[in-house]
């Protein structure tokens, strides 16, 4: 009964198997080997076009390195202000751009609106040398707040990015939930609808350290080539980075898997918005269940065995001193019965 | 009959076992894990004292994170001129420490003495603030060119560092040879010896993707711990990292492992010293053979399926224009009939 | 009628006196010069003990160099949200400190509140990896909105950043129109009530281009002195920064022309207060005055030559559609006639 | 009697009464003034086309902002191994750049050849993603050992860089003394030849503190413009820079008192090589003699008030254990009855 987080979880059997079966022998180093060349064929079959493929192991570097191909060190990237760059990666976005800044902003459910986004751009101007000049805009799908763009959402958003000359970044620590609700052609919600560059997660979905920069446009390829080792993100044994991906993108795999993840969390929180003390504060829509809920509950369920923690990021509605606001994440590996006997805990 | 690199070959089945056996169940994510504790307290007592352990996926990481936090933007890091951060990592010790200067010095074999270190020290002075200021001694262990140093001339270095106030880094991204080379307590021939830093390394002898920055002395592990996290080497799932190491380390498993890949380039060594037409370059000492040979004799190989490179660094004695040097590495996996087979197509 | 800024004025007659007089002959460079040891043993009687001091040409420098001096790039520097830091330096102080955070928190009248700081400090723990860490409290004297900390004020706002281990760096650039209004000893609204080191502005207050880091503690004077010279920030013929230190220090010049143009903006802020149409926004206690005026009467001004501007920052109060808030700023060199003129004019 | 640099000279009166010309009434901002307009004019004017110009208070400035536009962090800068941008900035260029790296060459009299060039160009390979990427070459001029590098030198040299996509600068920290050299126009050493960017010196030559970026081609100015203001180095009141240029821009006289200073230099230099004990170390073109004598000689005009260094550049032949390779400069207020009395010190 462990919600924790998705990064709680172990890798799938099917990854495991591919590391095994990749291990045999010898292979060309850092990236030239043959399972790294499948590997960047499937994704130009999934996003239906040619891509740039740089396989990473954490989303942290995949993110940064990407910025750091898309701004000057006087640039900023424009962001939700709760976004995981923001937030939870000691400043590496700071640090791979030489010092861009990242203009947080507001947005319920830890999405923008064209209309900040574009009220925000309005206090910038290319002909003020004081300011830093806004480069990039980066958005989180599913988001922080486990909520998922829609494709007219990110082409509106892109649009706004792209006709005051920005670029638009995508965050898809959880990629693969957001298609996978969405039901959707990843190239969709991706670069028919604006997207120039997408961190494509992996880990939290199966993998063991696995993430790939996909470059749709706007940015050289070389850029972040270099600065991923640069970074120290190349691996020797890139066979491993690659096996990994190739069990993840094989029989749609990924959907599958954040599927599954996704319907845990519908039954997850179907279940809660049951209990008359709990609100669902966001739709579920990804993999993550965010709730408000009593202390005493939450405390309740730990007691009886159930992980899961408070959310620091801002509730949707004010808090009573006896209520806090909870994140539960399942996983891939998530099954119905740990959704059943964890709700089953609320009495 | 591939010797292209250690980094060419896959990872030991014990740690592929390993990752097996890590993988079930729920584990606290970003190195919060039980296993992560264990490895801890395994390096400590290798190293026979606390030690600050730092887990990342590739070398260059480990140096260059190890080398940030012991430098300010305007120090300079003093190592030998073919160092593997001078050449082979794309900048990324200037990346990390903010545009500190990597000062090359020369010396066979690509071993520093410490008089040419001296003397490099004597030209500086924090008198002169036009000057960047030597902050780091950066040693590696086994070298580019597969000597190792001794226990009597790496405290030698140190003194000399140490006298001036520079602190000792090691690259040890060969370490486990190194040590299975002297034989000695991986103690002695580190902080004993005065190293305050040091990168131990793991893929290249049997893991998938595994280095650890081990703190000694002189460097805040704080300092390294946001480092890495903003470098984006925190795994998320780090017990996967951990996992490596806990059979790396088991049973003295990484010197074993080492010694083998060592036996194997002593066997390679030998038998091409005894071929009239080939000149080993430097004494053979870790897992890397370094032959001067006619490039007649490395095409012959070649044709009969040997992979090895010819080395760019600097020969030990000017070359005729028909002679190459040539590197050939062995792996912990390199069995004796890998060399046998190879040493038989030189005739 | 020019209230643009007080960098719109030139520089005070005995300034480019002092420039003339120290022009002949020959002077060490760098700073090795007598006159830069004269004016550094001055600035230890101004702030009534040993101080290190070094002289820039901007106040953007000061603030930048300084802050790389007090911050890891991992950290976070607390300020103002309208600081100059975060608003008119292009990202200077990201770019000298490798990539550090600023944290923007609002106050009125662009002042911190201790409570604001504390609990904008609450929300960060250094056991949180994932997390920028705060290093840095940034005042600014007289703030952006033209008001002035008390000893008081920054004294609890010291105290609170040095309770949980942060350094505290005042941004004077109108640091002599603050002392001016206090009329306070220098020491006491700096280092006796907490502040670690000062950015000491006189450009905008009489000189051409000079301004002075004060470190005062928790700051090694050595990495400052790296880094003015690695920033690009040694003038070579240091005399000419320290000759115009010299006229502005002696005799209390520098207070003097502080009065001066605090004086002549206490004038204008009564007579614009006079007016039934305008609204002082705050306080005038420096040299600025903020007035909320009639959109129409900012077009009679300008029409009868007044030049002054919208200000882009947050209104004390929302504004109507036909009002503007407006930054009028006297200088050293403005004189009561300019003010009369000016004030004449709004009918 | 003092030769120690032209940086030991004040400012020619022209540029301080160009000052006190400039200094009455307001002035707009930030370079937004008259004098600057009518600079930049100056500028095109004398190049002979149009130009992108960015006043600086130093050279350090001018040289690192400018690398800072011409390469990504991961680049790398070809420059003698001795320029001043490797031994004199205590890393400016590393830290504006983010990291890349200065690849010092070696040249007699501190002059690069293009087969120098070319060779080390060579062992660089786009291709190779673990080895910084060569991306400006850039020149000084005059050296740092007083030589000129001819029309043809540049020109050749620069062919050799735009070959392999490299960009041009030039140090022309004594950039007037070396066109007083040459006798040339300005344009043709340096953009008709090849050069895409320029630091136009005017601090040693009669200036308080001046310099200029001038942008030829293969750089956007933006860039240049926004990492100014980010490195501090953009005055607020600019019209002090302005100023200053138009005093040295006017009438030639940067090349008359460059001029002056190089005359002075050749009365030296043939003075010292009439003594027998004294060695012209390298011809003497500019406005700096280097000389190899006893240093028993040395003693001796120092103990009559001659005032002059220790050169600490590899000399031109070893030298015996009582010669020291010295350095002598003239500047534009050196005068004839200067080196005469200096000289008459030697018997």
């Amino acid at each position: 009964m462990n919600f924790t987080s998705d990064n709680a979880a172990g890798m799938h059997d099917d990854v495991l198997a591919a590391l095994a079966q990749a291990n045999p022998g010898h292979a060309s180093s850092y990236g030239a080997d043959d399972l790294s060349r499948r590997v960047e064929e499937r994704f130009a079959e999934i996003f239906e076009r040619d891509v740039g493929v740089f396989m990473v192991a954490t989303g942290t570097a995949a993110n940064a390195v990407s910025l750091a191909a898309m701004t000057e060190p006087f640039g900023g990237v424009i962001c939700h202000k709760e976004a995981h760059i923001v937030v939870d990666e000691c400043g590496a976005p700071e640090f791979y751009t030489g010092g861009a800044r990242l203009v947080g902003l507001p947005g319920d459910g830890c999405k923008l609106s064209p209309d900040t986004v574009s009220d925000a751009l309005a206090s910038y101007s290319s002909a003020n040398q004081h300011s830093i000049q806004p480069r990039v805009l980066s958005l989180t799908q599913a988001t922080e707040a486990g909520r998922v763009y829609t494709v007219d959402e990110v082409s509106a958003l892109a649009e706004v990015a792209h006709e005051r000359g920005l670029s638009v970044q995508m965050d898809g620590a959880r990629f693969g939930n957001a298609v996978a609700w969405l039901d959707c052609a990843p190239a969709d919600i991706t670069w028919r609808a604006g997207v120039d560059v997408l961190s494509f997660g992996a880990t939290k979905n199966g993998c063991l350290a696995a993430e790939a920069i996909i470059i749709f446009d706007r940015v050289k390829a070389d850029e972040v080539r270099f600065r991923r080792k640069r970074g120290g993100h190349l691996w020797s044994k890139a066979r491993f980075l690659a096996a990994q991906f190739d069990a993840y993108l094989a029989n749609d795999n990924w959907l599958k898997w954040a599927g599954e993840a996704n319907a845990r969390a519908s039954e997850l929180s179907t279940g809660l918005s049951l209990l008359n003390s709990v609100e669902i504060a966001w739709p579920t829509e990804a993999n993550e269940v965010f709730a408000i809920m009593p202390k005493e509950l939450k405390t309740r369920f730990e007691d009886a065995g159930g992980a899961f923690y408070a959310w620091p990021g801002e509730p949707p509605r004010p808090l009573a001193s006896d209520e806090v606001l909870t994140r539960l994440v399942c996983a891939f590996s998530t099954t119905p019965k740990d959704v059943e006997d964890f709700l089953s805990k609320a009495v």
